[in-house]
């Protein structure tokens, strides 16, 4: 077994006893070496953002004192929701290793796969949230800050 | 201005003059009242995790000490990004007002609309990852934990 998918696994399995969250772990790996570890914390932290990948990710960057993870990997005991998906994007982590698919993750009670089917519609702009109502308010008022922010000149988009 | 919506987008002005991270503001509403804001965090928090409505979940979160907002309702002064759409199902919000879109923070800079293009292959089981690469590990160790989570009669599943 590749060694960091077993350090992710393990983390993984950790949840069994402890009942911090769902069965999920994941390692973020540089040049080798693990400098980010995570597991699901949902339920000890009440933190519904509290997922194995997002917990990895904010522990390596803390560890390595930046918002950046470029050149990283992420191993991860199973397929990322979308939420984490994302947050590797922003990370800007490129490789992702998983170890369960989303069915199997479906299988033992969680919805990732309906959140997939959500993102899948949304990108298409088609109005069906799947019972979450998404609707524009003020937008006259709100782009104010974003044409601020353009005209900003010290800013640092990541 | 919806009094919500004027919170959210304050709190966006908010990291013009801070730097705190993106023009990206949001609160949670219960039953007419503010019960968690945030702002984007992730240039000052090192935490590319910490956008404006995944911070207002947590604050919520821990001021209610739930890691269920069921009930609730998001105002956001910009079209949450996949990220953040998705932590919101986690937290059982059903209801998100917004006020600037995602090609507005395509304009300024910002990769929601990739993110999300992204997500509709993903969610098609399309094998173009846009320049990440995703790859499947050590299933049949990995899945063992699934499997003993399934059996394990104190869970809860969120």
């Amino acid at each position: 077994m590749n060694e960091f998918m077993k350090a992710a696994c393990e983390l993984s399995a950790e949840n069994l006893r402890t009942n911090s969250g769902g069965p999920f772990g994941a390692v973020v790996v540089k040049d080798g070496k693990i400098i980010g570890r995570g597991r699901n914390h949902v339920l000890e932290n009440n933190d519904p953002t509290a997922h194995g990948e997002v917990m990895a990710i904010r522990d390596a960057c803390k560890n390595t004192g930046s918002y950046d993870l470029s050149g990283c990997e992420l191993y991860t005991s199973a397929y990322p929701c979308p939420m984490c998906m994302s947050a590797t994007v922003w990370a800007n982590i490129k490789k992702i290793y998983y170890g369960n698919t989303r069915k199997d993750a479906e299988t033992i009670g969680f919805r990732d796969d309906f959140i997939y089917e959500l993102m899948g519609r949304l990108s298409a702009d088609e109005e069906d949230g799947g019972g979450i109502e998404i609707e524009q308010l003020d937008h006259e008022e709100t782009i104010k800050v974003f044409e601020a922010f353009e005209r900003k000149q010290d800013k640092t988009i990541y």
